[in-house]
């Protein structure tokens, strides 16, 4: 089957020109001014613009959560990333503790396979790193084509690995030739102001985001920076938000240091005063929370100065309905009844709102 | 009883000049060119300098390790302060898991009360911050007139606190007007170094040093830094060795922040190539560790430029026979023989070795 | 002659004691508690402060500028002085173009030989520097006392030097033991801001603010820092207004280097709000002008971390009649006719407002 | 005309595939898996790279200089760079003083139009910028299609601007839409350091090195982002060399600023070691000098990090003979002779020894 895509505009990473596209199979083979081939499928581009397939390198699709699971599933996430034009996304697989990579990845394959109308792929997310962990890092790397190792330093007692675990993961997966990526917050101290307004009663979803302060971020970028230094392995900081936290990688890459950074849509365009409303507030939880005017800024002059390298979507939604579990767990706090072990503070966690309207 | 100490050059925080200085029971009632007064002892110091006498902030006398003790006591070690000028020691008082602040320092008093030949006081260290503990911390400071309370981010499993409890503990220090001070390396990331030297059968006195880079203290006295910051509460960084350490502190000082630094003297005149003999290099072996050459150098700069207000000893002596425990321990790991909890590169951890000839 | 202060509060550097003070001539020759000494004065302090005597090292007394002195004499200035407890004020030689530092000095001694009624020292300003005034370095040193030698980054075409003669000045006063104190700001920018201002017809006081903004002393202080460090000669900047130099100046700190820092009064309490006014603005021009709350901020962190050592006044006093000669030239500006060469924008430039008002 | 490249691995800025390229006349008309095509001409590519062609950004053709040229024409220039595979090249035109940018373009296309082989452009340095100037920029950008206005912060009384030349240019070429490039050494410190080592008879070419110092270029690369900065014009530094200069602009990236940085293979691959010979060393002698392995190692590290974002040759050779002239000058400078204005120091400045082999 081969399809001719005709006059269009033709934006590359590096180009900008009218021509045309032609496609055999799933290839495109050739691209040029008028060219002389036949095709099944002839498609008139004049005057539109023609973009390559988009990849968004972070999405949580039908993620388990407190009992419910993120709102799209493999087959609805991919079919809604076509709509915007993304042929490609990237799920993260999360080992449960006491799980094997191996397991927790035909977890995800489970839900996924034969589902998807879109390119996809993994990160794996190793929350317990421990020696029978470190033997699966090569047969990711080598058996199943997964070179990205997710690390939370957020969610103490869920995912969050403490900076021993961190050192040895770097070292084997510098070994085995991949890439560490990080959720970077402190999670100590998110855990600390956590209790501290539960106990307080401060349950409105401001205070999830005085929860997380820029410190708590900027830190932990920093620190996560420092190990990947002191091991040589290559880093990744996901949905970066603040100036603290790029200052920090900014500092990093005086010694010669290249650390990849990650932020996404909703911290560019959105700020922490939304918040500012009663639960309607809460749909814009995610973790970390929406910044300030002069966070956005910062993060444009990290993309225009080359410092921040992908804006992607951490696409993980949740219906109305599943946020409003936060709201009971809320009133359970009120009413000294505890709730499971992760609160509400990290369970509504993510969740761009644009995506619960689906 | 009265002591005349007749024109000595006398050298004080902001004076140098030639006086007699009258002293009536314990306090200096005068000073002055020819003072008319009468003495029961007349000392001539013509020719001499008279200093006041010299505060150590950083002792630890008769400190309880592993089934031994630090080999001066309170009153050996009060005495041999003495002989170099120092008239008063502050020494560390170290909460026991599970023990209140109240029965620590009970502890310490039994073996300080009335056999010191000098002054002396306490920091009190806690290592077990919990609600309890919290509400002692108003006792210190009011009925104990202990305002400063240490804290350690290494020693996982023994004297380490977590970000949780360091957050914890500052809000309600700096709420009772004390101060926090801090060991601040990374606990996490020496524990995997020292685990890994050990497996790797790596146990002489060079991997110590090896086991605590210079990273694993700039990245504590940042993070301790911010946390500082954020609670408001005054900080202050005892036995800081390195440049990193103390350029993660003058970066914080941008943010109108004072973090108080203290470096010892075996910082300032030793370095890390005394660690490159055989078990000979253990005399030198103190956490943390001795460092380069550059390092002295930004110490003294630190000082310098009014960034280390403090120089102090980290007295914390062990014989020669004490250190050799060290070696038995490490011959234990070589034969697969389990030690107790706390090995080998901690046990002999401080110690500056003119002490031990004593 | 002498004189007993009994019983006051007696407060130096470094304590804080009740106790009686004798002085014979001009010399403390005893503190102490009851002094048995007979004195031909008395003076009873009980319940006040005493204070060592205050040194200010930034004064312009009868400068001579644009036609007219500076309202205070050495006279009148050591006298206001000693009103507020100064005893001693270290006034500025300026060396004219041509002229050689010897005839310099012997113009400042003229006007304040014999006139004081406090204690006085000189910096001397060095704005031609040649191969004669090189030569003239060892004299000032080692003939008249004079170790300071102060430098103008700004007033092009008048006192300023370039870095050239910088350099050279440097190198030379290293030698000789002395220092180099500098007023830290980019002349050619201001030059280009003024003019460019004047050329625009703004002639109000907020254009003698918005000629000199933050980023021309900021420039500056790092630049000076950076031909101190270079030369190994002792630094010393005057008058600091902004967080960017002082930031620039904790840059330099990095590299084991020491720049001394003044500010002065005004810029600590009040702030650039002042010139939103119209010509009754001008009673707050000087330069550098005031800033903002930040920089106020920033200043008093300095203080507080000990990278800010010093407190001046800069005190340089024109009458209400003197400013109003700015008036005149901003209106021959606005009717083409050209003024001497040092414009409005220096020429109104230093005064402390509090002194006009003597 | 056309041409068929077939089946050659093409390397681009995004992309790397093995296929077939059409070019008719100068435009490449189509790229794909054998393209079903006609041509003139049939080049079969197998197994050999296919690169666009490159563009030097920095070159100096038959460029003036003491009364002699660099050695490549226009014409020999534009040839070697085609053997390399260099299609563009991008030369400087130079205004002298007093003369119009109108007419130091003439000049310059006087040398160039009709005798090159390959395709060229011009940036034109501003090196008397007063109101004739100022009016010129917008005619060069509109007319002649030229936006880059190089600057030198070094070479006084001859290439060299002042900070307010710099600013007043910078303010128009911004309200014109284009960019300020720069030459970024402090041309005063560098001065009084070669007339030092001249007057010390250190003519050796270490001494061109040392006359140059790290500091000159770093100080004038954070003043050039200071004023680029104020000003909100881009900026461009050429010819980078060292971690000072770089440190300064990645400083300068904290206020979201973007200043683009430009250094040359020379600086990448060679040090300053090679000035360690005698008269030999004079085929290294180039402005700013070759700098230290750290400095290498930054560099490289800025282009990992997209800091570093040209690479270019500042190719502008001289042939041995030239060379030798600046021994000539050598010589005079020892038996007193003044040569013309612009010494030795300066004249043989620039020059990429291979050039000099041609």
């Amino acid at each position: 089957m081969s399809i001719l895509i005709k006059n269009g505009r033709i934006i590359t990473a590096a180009d900008d020109y009218v021509a045309d596209i032609f496609i055999e199979g799933e290839t495109i083979s050739a691209i040029g001014k008028n060219l002389p081939v036949q095709a099944d499928t002839v498609i008139d581009a004049t005057g539109k613009l023609v973009f390559p397939g988009g990849i968004d390198p972070h999405v949580h699709l039908a993620m388990p959560f407190m009992g419910t699971f993120s709102s799209d599933t493999h087959e609805t996430g991919t079919r809604a990333a076509l709509f915007g034009g993304t042929t490609t996304v990237i799920d993260f697989v999360l080992q449960k503790q006491g799980q094997s990579l191996k397991d927790a990845l035909a977890d995800w394959n489970s839900r996924a396979r034969g589902t998807t109308v879109g390119d996809y792929s993994f990160h794996i997310a190793v929350t317990d790193f421990n020696e029978d962990t470190k033997a699966e890092i090569k047969v990711m790397v080598e058996e199943e084509g997964i070179t990205s190792f997710k690390t939370f330093m957020a969610y103490k007692g869920a995912l969050m690995i403490d900076d021993r675990q961190m050192i040895g993961l770097m070292q084997e997966v510098k070994k085995q030739g991949g890439m560490v990526t990080v959720h970077a917050t402190n999670g100590d101290v998110i855990d600390y102001l956590t209790a501290k307004h539960r106990s307080e009663g401060k349950l409105t979803p401001l205070y999830h985001y005085l929860s997380q302060p820029e410190v708590t971020e900027a830190e932990a970028s920093g620190r996560f920076s420092d190990m990947a230094d002191y091991t040589g392995c290559p880093g990744y900081i996901v949905h970066m938000t603040c100036e603290g936290a790029l200052n920090a990688v900014r500092h990093a890459t005086r010694r010669n240091q290249k650390v990849f950074v990650e932020t996404c849509i909703q911290y560019l365009v959105l700020d922490a005063s939304l918040y500012e409303q009663n639960f309607e507030g809460a749909k814009w939880v995610m973790s970390p929370p929406l910044r300030e005017k002069k966070d956005q800024q910062s993060l444009w002059a990290g993309i225009n100065q080359g410092l921040v390298q992908v804006v992607a979507t951490d696409h993980c939604p949740f219906m109305w309905e599943q946020k409003l579990m936060g709201r009971m767990i809320s009133r359970k706090f009120r009413t000294g009844i505890q709730p499971s072990k992760i609160g509400w503070n990290c369970s509504t966690a993510r969740g761009f709102t644009k995506a619960t309207s689906r």
